[in-house]
């Protein structure tokens, strides 16, 4: 992977993830995602559009780009699968993926709300294998 | 509209383009755009590759977000138009966007260079006409 791809992936910034929705049209829904292994993860709740559509269609598309000039984006083409995601193990992740975006102080705060007293149920894993990463600026 | 909607496609946030790639996989591109007569008109230059896709498969979207929570997100889903755009519009339509992200002195200092001694050429606009607009917060 090109460096500056590299280092831009590892930056807080919202990933943009496209899809084909169930009618066919593309979507684009922020999304936060952590790079694991080489693969783009994301936790969902169970039973998402994203998810149903991307179970279906597993053609994705996941962005991030900095907010000022100059434009610094990445775009990767990827292979998405969708699968359960067992409570504790979704535990992990979106306690890592809330400290990446939020930080320790906002991911506590996050967490107190979202973790429902310990037990969040189960979600879902969505991870995308990238086909093509490419770095620009604009 | 949404008056949530219409205030975030008004402030001066990005906006990510999805389309289905000339590969039948979908890309997430930044763009800047504008909202004029219920439609977002976004300024390309010419033979680009998101003019190419969306000329031949018209279903887009758009999808603005904040970067910092409570994310706000306005979601559309529209069908996009490609036509020549000329000179003359082109440095209308491509001042009101750098003047909409960059503010006045950006704005200028963006042009000077863009505008290639006021002769960039001939480009396209590409506008999307919403099916659907959705606001959501997460």
């Amino acid at each position: 992977m090109d460096p500056r791809a590299a280092d831009l992936l590892s930056r807080p910034l919202i990933g943009q993830l496209g899809f084909h929705g169930l009618d066919g049209y593309p979507r684009v829904i922020p999304v936060w995602f952590e790079l694991r292994g080489g693969e783009l993860v994301i936790a969902s709740p169970p039973a998402t559009y994203k998810g149903h559509a991307l179970s279906r269609d597993g053609r994705a598309a996941l962005s991030v780009s900095t907010a000022e000039r100059p434009y610094l984006i990445v775009s990767v083409v990827a292979d998405a699968t969708v699968e359960r995601l067992a409570e504790s193990e979704r535990i992990e992740l979106v306690s890592a993926l809330a400290l990446r975006y939020l930080g320790p102080d906002g991911a506590r705060l996050y967490l107190d709300v979202w973790s429902k007293e310990g037990h969040p149920g189960d979600g879902e894993l969505i991870r995308l294998a990238p086909r093509k990463i490419r770095f620009s600026t604009s």
